[in-house]
């Protein structure tokens, strides 16, 4: 499997089957599923602590280290792909249409090479009447 | 876009097109990213906090606080998606890897229907030996 | 020590100490600290994952189960406790303030046994003007 | 209200009237503690997000920011206050137990200006026994 050929779906299933075949499946409720993420996010972090950026990359070269971040990052998206899952929610229509919201709060003339918030350069009054808390800026 | 017909690499190619419109790729130092994802999690937890599961599911009816949940979650991929871009990690290859592993932890017979850590049945001695942190009971 | 003899300050300079005597406070800068508390809140966290607040309650009796869980909420103020005094900020002055913000937006009255946001009963055009995300729900 | 005056009980006590209040208790369970701890760590990483460890020393030299800072740190601190004392923990005895148990991990000596985990240094057959993660690397 690789990021090329694999579609989201498969993913989602392959971590389903595995469930399935433990009976675990009883255990997923979201609640749950949301502290796993948090607890596989924290275990990312674990490599990044105390690390420049530059400690981090050459951590990166080395293959055990690099080995274990990629399987800590796999984690996350497991965690991820179930709570979705047992949300009935689909990842990608969702990630496409916050990438649409995101485009209108970050124009591109406005927000190129400023990694402040949008709120910084929305005028007042412009703020989106949602409330939602924008978090998009990866 | 949908998850049975979008690959991993279809949106690492969208965020990553939105972060390079923006300029943005001078702030994705993996550190960063790793924040984002915390971050990221945290808002997916406020849709949970003193919600009992049931509570949850009712929520998970009603169309606006469903899609403000699949937009938490569609921000968790996104973090995560970038991150591991910008490692050059194979999310795919290195999730079919870990459950493998996992497989290997978790034995179908010994494992089905119990939700405690494979450090529970596994007899002294038999740990695995890299001491890597077994975190895929998801 | 104990909660009802010891003062902030004197958990501070615990702490402080520790890393004097080990020269760690080159490495305790204010992100890597923040992240240090994610670390250790993921860990808190994996005593409550897949069970259920009765079997939580259980678990507190379990005089291991009960020494893990306080170690863990130990670390996640030590490293908070690091993350304050690196800062120079002074936790139970802030705390104070920030009760009296929650206590304005959580009138007894209007939020009392009900545990939803209080952006739920405020009428429109009386949000706080900082836009401050609340968080004091607690 | 500051931090050399003031007792950990003392805040304690004053987060707990804040909720009695407000019959708050009913909601509060470890487990949704845990994840409000999750939620406000989440918010104060806001502040570290694409920023240099030079750039948030700037940033707290601006009294607004400062301010917001302490605040999110408050709201950790009150989260983490109302998860121990409804699981009934003594925060100030468990840290001193487990700087207790780090000063064995990490001797000055061996661990003197090095940001690595102990396991890095300890001989194989040294390890603790418990099996408990350290993360006391604050």
């Amino acid at each position: 499997m690789d990021d090329r050929s694999t579609t989201v779906r498969e993913l989602m299933d392959l971590v389903l089957r595995f469930s399935r075949e433990r009976d675990w499946e009883q255990f997923h409720h979201p609640k749950d599923l949301g502290i796993c993420l948090a607890i596989e996010v924290g275990e990312v972090l674990e490599h990044f602590r105390f690390r420049t950026d530059a400690a981090i990359r050459g951590d990166l070269e080395d293959p055990d280290r690099r080995r274990a971040m990629a399987h800590e990052m796999a984690d996350c998206l497991w965690a991820l792909l179930r709570l979705a899952d047992v949300c009935g929610i689909d990842l990608a229509g969702a990630l496409e249409e916050k990438i649409a919201l995101a485009a209108e709060k970050y124009p591109v003339e406005q927000s190129s090479g400023r990694a402040d918030k949008y709120t910084a350069y929305v005028r007042s009054g412009e703020e989106d009447e949602t409330g939602e808390e924008s978090s998009e800026k990866n």
